[in-house]
């Protein structure tokens, strides 16, 4: 089982999150969307911020380890955490993947 | 359950559509994703235009409710609306989900 | 059953690519989103590069031909194909996806 993790997050952090997450093998790839604008409640109001998107690629596997280290690098109190599940998918790219995530220590 | 639900729309309506639907706690967050192209088909023929994604986070208690204000809000004949489940999430983020949805009157 | 399919791709081929699959009816829309960076492992380093991102709407049904053209048309060895499958959409837009995917000949 493999996932689509999608993470909000402030701008300056975007890059340095991604390069992370690929750098320690918890994910195999992630993409940065940028120019997102986000409306949200916290504590009771509608609030309004920059966001960039990360689109995190990953396994059901290194996912509770993916999750931990996000929260650990994460400015936010409660960050937003997303897994979609994919079943159909490219065979080479599931290969590809699994192997990204593999430790060559 | 949770869902992420992506609506396409004209880049001028994507802010006001977002801000409405997290106001009438009809969602917890919004993101609008903006400088995006579509290509599609339409009476037959292959149209293009520019449009801004909105990538809508909600329950699927709220989902029926979520869609018919959509409907209302939006300017196309056949708006896309689409919803993803996901089951895996961090869950201090689950819990501030369903607490942005709650009514406070 | 529907699927959004994502794709990453170098920025110069994503249009291309996009009006093929709605021109061959093999998706009913294509949303470009630009602008994104995207880090990933390749040959056992860490990579970076400008990418886009397509959502391709297309139909279970469909995707077995779907990914075999992108397949063709992508520069990549191994692209990211991965498809995500959604169960609630408003249903005047799945009827019009089918209705979208439909040969007229």
């Amino acid at each position: 089982m493999s996932l689509v993790v999608m993470v909000t997050i402030p701008p300056e952090r975007a890059h340095d999150v991604a390069r992370t997450l690929v750098t320690e093998r918890l994910a195999g790839s992630v993409n940065v969307v940028g120019g997102m604008h986000s409306v949200y409640r916290w504590q009771g109001e509608v609030a309004e911020d920059p966001e960039s998107l990360l689109l995190i690629k990953t396994t059901g596997e290194r996912y509770p380890e993916l999750e931990a280290r996000i929260r650990s690098l994460h400015p936010y109190e409660v960050p937003e955490i997303i897994a979609l599940q994919f079943d159909r998918a490219l065979p080479e790219f599931q290969s590809w993947l699994r192997d990204a995530l593999q430790d060559r220590r």
